[in-house]
């Protein structure tokens, strides 16, 4: 299974490279970093410079995985970059988001109707985005139907687990954790960082 | 402070994105990736591939982080790498390695006498490498004087943050915390992945 991981100036470095660990130390996963534009490198949060692929070179039936970051701000308004992303996420097998990753799911119609979570720190400016959306204000991760949503930055790495023991099973999940030596939050209602 | 991080060829993608997402969510780190050859692109684990910066670019009175990864099976043969690191470990303000990065200063003189650990899958490698160290079985992370040493991969993040609470206060680092949405392992000794 092929994980496509959409990056786009100022996207959060852990919330690409937490998922993407656990990816790459998975049986049968192609982690494969991504973007939107024609150049292959893209600048990070300040100082980490990618070269990643593409639009062309990914299968969109594949897995898609959206970080979020800083760079949500400015491309929630870009409209090519929405189109091009709403497009991405209706042909995806699963679409999962970490963190701000949602708003940026938010701006498309593809969340619509859908239960969702994002950052708690950033949760009233996510969730004002789309009302159409069924914002949880309390959950570490949300699934609904081929949808995972996680929480902010670190959550995406338990979102992560709960995903690959959907596909491969508790002991494929359990193994991996153990070779990070990753204590994982597994119950996705375990939020410590909710604000009530 | 400038946090000079070494990149290799095969290191740990979150040994060096878990420790660089830290610090640069801190305020005064200036986390800087660089590779000891004259190549400015790093080829990492798989797909990530790096624009790093070459040695000349950094300050090696700055602290040091080294991560694990499968390269240190190589590198610990690697004559000119070793006297290279060795060089800047002596000359850094404080030397940090995450997982299997102590592999690489164990087979360097810095940390003879000094108290370390790493990862514990790869523990009985790691120690075989040099009788010298104080080889601790049972630590999350261990600090001797400036040198901080962690298990492997994702305590590299526990250790960051307790890197961070000695450089500018326990409420510095929970700041961080909270924004990453991170729980903390903040007791050294708390070693879920200890091998007895």
């Amino acid at each position: 299974m092929q994980i496509n991981i959409l990056v786009f100036d100022n996207f959060e470095p852990l919330d690409v490279f937490g998922p993407m660990e656990i990816f790459l130390n998975a049986a049968d996963f192609q982690p494969r970093l991504f973007t939107l534009s024609n150049s292959p490198l893209v600048t990070s949060f300040r100082e980490i410079k990618l070269q990643v692929h593409p639009l062309r070179d990914i299968d969109p039936h594949q897995t898609l995985l959206i970080p979020g970051g800083d760079g949500t701000r400015t491309y929630v308004h870009d409209k090519d970059f929405l189109q091009e992303l709403q497009n991405l996420a209706h042909q995806a097998q699963y679409c999962l988001s970490v963190c701000t990753g949602s708003a940026l799911l938010a701006a498309t119609d593809f969340l619509n109707g859908k239960r969702a979570t994002s950052n708690k720190a950033a949760f009233n400016w996510v969730t004002s985005i789309n009302s159409k959306v069924h914002w949880q204000p309390h959950a570490r991760w949300v699934v609904d139907g081929n949808c995972y949503t996680s929480s902010g930055i670190s959550a995406g790495m338990d979102m992560t687990f709960a995903f690959l023991e959907e596909i491969q099973g508790s002991s494929a999940a359990e193994h991996v954790a153990q070779y990070l030596e990753y204590s994982r939050i597994k119950n996705p209602d375990n939020d410590p960082f909710a604000v009530d």
